[in-house]
């Protein structure tokens, strides 16, 4: 499933490409987060004109609205939302974790409260599977406990163990489920597995080893963007990609800033998801070579440049500084629209950048050259 | 500037074509509103798609926000917005009636405080040209005073007097910067008159003879969808059309709903501007050949039809009903934005179906045809 196509000689960095039912993926890559089957302001032929290659669903949210029925009657969430290429969705496992209100956690996994009306679910290994087999994404998450942070020792211990214990029972139904259900008979569903550590090297080696030895088709570094410093994520991924086979895809869940994903990939990371751009596009900050800058500043109401000068979307093609800030300060839906396409499109010209780098043998240049143009003091998103 | 191409000799509708600098739009016509420079939740690249050939924008919106220092640097309304083709700004006096705190009227115009912030301004005939002769629209509307509904004749009457004068003063001022102001020599801008009077038709009648007196390029009928009934809206066009020159164009400012112009083009309306298609998108609401219908009705939940099955634009070619609902139960800006765009859509379609009727000697069968299809009590938008 994962072709490995190249390694950069000065750091950990890898080209590679995986191939899924709905077409190829080319790494390092970046997954624009369509929670509840949109990505927030951006229409699907957008995503498309950028060159997203594939995007994350959330399996809690499209469990919660709209559904299983809505969902099996459209035949997934490819037809629902009109997206033909791969989507990756998440087990729910953070968002039940984070979001839902707990009842009971137990071996068979966690029965909540829906943050949207209270009502009572369970989800477990064997849910999730049977959900994000419905849902008919091309990459499906193995359920784990993703503990939060900061968390002592003793606790990130057990929640390893749950994660080690809910892995093998993903894997077990996600091939019952695999052999027996003839709803979709030509989609392969690629299965990976999450390691989870938290702070502590040894229980991501631990985790990594328990992990790695069960047959999913890929890793994910789990645990990480759930509110650590960066240096504690460095540390985290740091920990476990030493542990991950060569020949398997790896994926940082929810990471990260622009000059996190570049440190990432020179760590061997090969797949992201993030919410940044679209996020702090609703706050009208704004993604440029040089760092993030904010609309709302008195300084760009007569700015005639585009967004980012450099960049090739819609907006920068068409429309200056000073009218989007204008839309913000009116507070017109067209500066979400504008500014999330915006950034969607720099976090994919900076992939396109880092695999082209790596095609060329470059990496360590272009990984210099970021760091010291993109200033990551001068504004926080 | 207006060429009258056709009549029908079934009603008073008419075919036409009104030339500008920004190019030629076919009548009838259809503006969408760009109130604040954005025809909201519609990117500028759409209305060209689906082939809008004139928006409206507001001065009294512009006047505020940005301002005209903004507007001056970038060379007016057009290039601001990035949009090539043609513009009508309406004179900001409605505005300053309905929404601005009035201080002091005059002969010269109205102290009147910024809903924004309170800033207290002055506009008047000559700072309505001004303004609109910054913001560099295609076609300008004189400063009128329209009276609320209901009004006392004695108020009408008082409002047509000071709209007359008005009226002059506007053509004044217009003529006089368009002799010395050296902004834009190519641009020729074109002024209208408005005639008001209330649901009185002898004020009609008395204020269309006055202001068609003036050497305005068109004409428009103002004080309409300000709250009156449909029968009263209908009667105060009758009491005006008749009374306006066979070879101006012809606007009715702020209407209307489907079925009100197909039935103002049968009483000889050439232009309309209206809020309803992207206001009532944001509530779910949308336009289809068989009336209106509101996404968030539980019918819609598994509904795998288009928006409209006889549409042809980006939602209905791509999204069911099913998708968009959720959108919106969701609360994804992507909803409003589909819906905005579809009902947009709509509307081009219907002036395209007016046209070509005419063109083709079918306009009575067509308004028969339609107005047995559009269901306008299904749902009143």
């Amino acid at each position: 499933m994962f072709e490995l196509i190249k390694t950069d000689p000065s750091s950990r960095a890898r080209r590679g490409r995986l191939r899924t039912s709905h077409g190829d993926i080319e790494t390092p890559q970046y997954m624009p987060v369509g929670t509840q089957a949109s990505v927030k302001a951006v229409a699907p032929r957008d995503l498309e004109a950028m060159g997203a290659e594939i995007i994350l669903g959330n399996t809690y949210h499209l469990f919660l609205r709209p559904g299983l029925e809505v969902m099996n009657k459209f035949g997934g969430l490819h037809k629902f939302m009109n997206w033909s290429r791969p989507i990756l969705t998440d087990s729910g496992g953070f968002q039940v974790f984070s979001l839902a209100k707990l009842r009971n956690i137990s071996d068979a996994g966690v029965e909540f409260r829906s943050h949207l009306d209270g009502t009572k679910f369970f989800l477990g290994p064997k849910e999730s599977m049977a959900i994000q087999h419905a849902l008919g994404s091309d990459i499906i998450m193995a359920f784990d406990e993703c503990p939060p942070w900061p968390a002592e020792e003793g606790a990130v211990a057990a929640a390893v163990e749950r994660t080690i214990t809910w892995a093998r029972a993903s894997l077990d139904h996600h091939r019952h489920l695999t052999a027996t259900d003839e709803t979709r008979p030509t989609q392969v569903q690629a299965l990976f597995g999450i390691v989870q550590g938290g702070g502590y090297p040894h229980l991501r080696e631990q985790c990594a080893k328990a992990i790695t030895a069960l047959d999913f088709d890929g890793f994910a570094i789990g645990g990480v963007s759930v509110g650590e410093p960066e240096p504690e994520m460095y540390k985290a991924a740091e920990a476990t990609v030493p542990h991950l086979p060569e020949h398997k895809v790896r994926y940082a869940m929810g990471l990260g800033q622009p000059h996190q994903i570049v440190e990432l990939v020179a760590r061997g990371v090969d797949i992201f998801d993030c919410v940044l751009p679209t996020r702090v596009a609703r706050h009208a900050t704004v993604y440029t070579r040089t760092g993030t800058l904010n609309l709302r500043g008195a300084q760009y109401r007569m700015d005639g440049s585009p967004l980012d000068p450099a960049c090739g979307c819609y907006a920068c093609q068409n429309f200056t500084r000073a009218y989007i800030r204008h839309l913000f300060k009116a507070g017109e839906i067209l500066a979400l629209v504008l500014v999330s396409l915006h950034n969607l499109w720099f976090y994919q010209d900076l992939m396109r950048d880092i695999r082209n780098a790596l095609s060329t043998d470059s990496f360590r240049a272009f990984r210099e050259n970021f760091l010291r143009t993109y200033q990551t003091t001068k504004e926080k998103p």
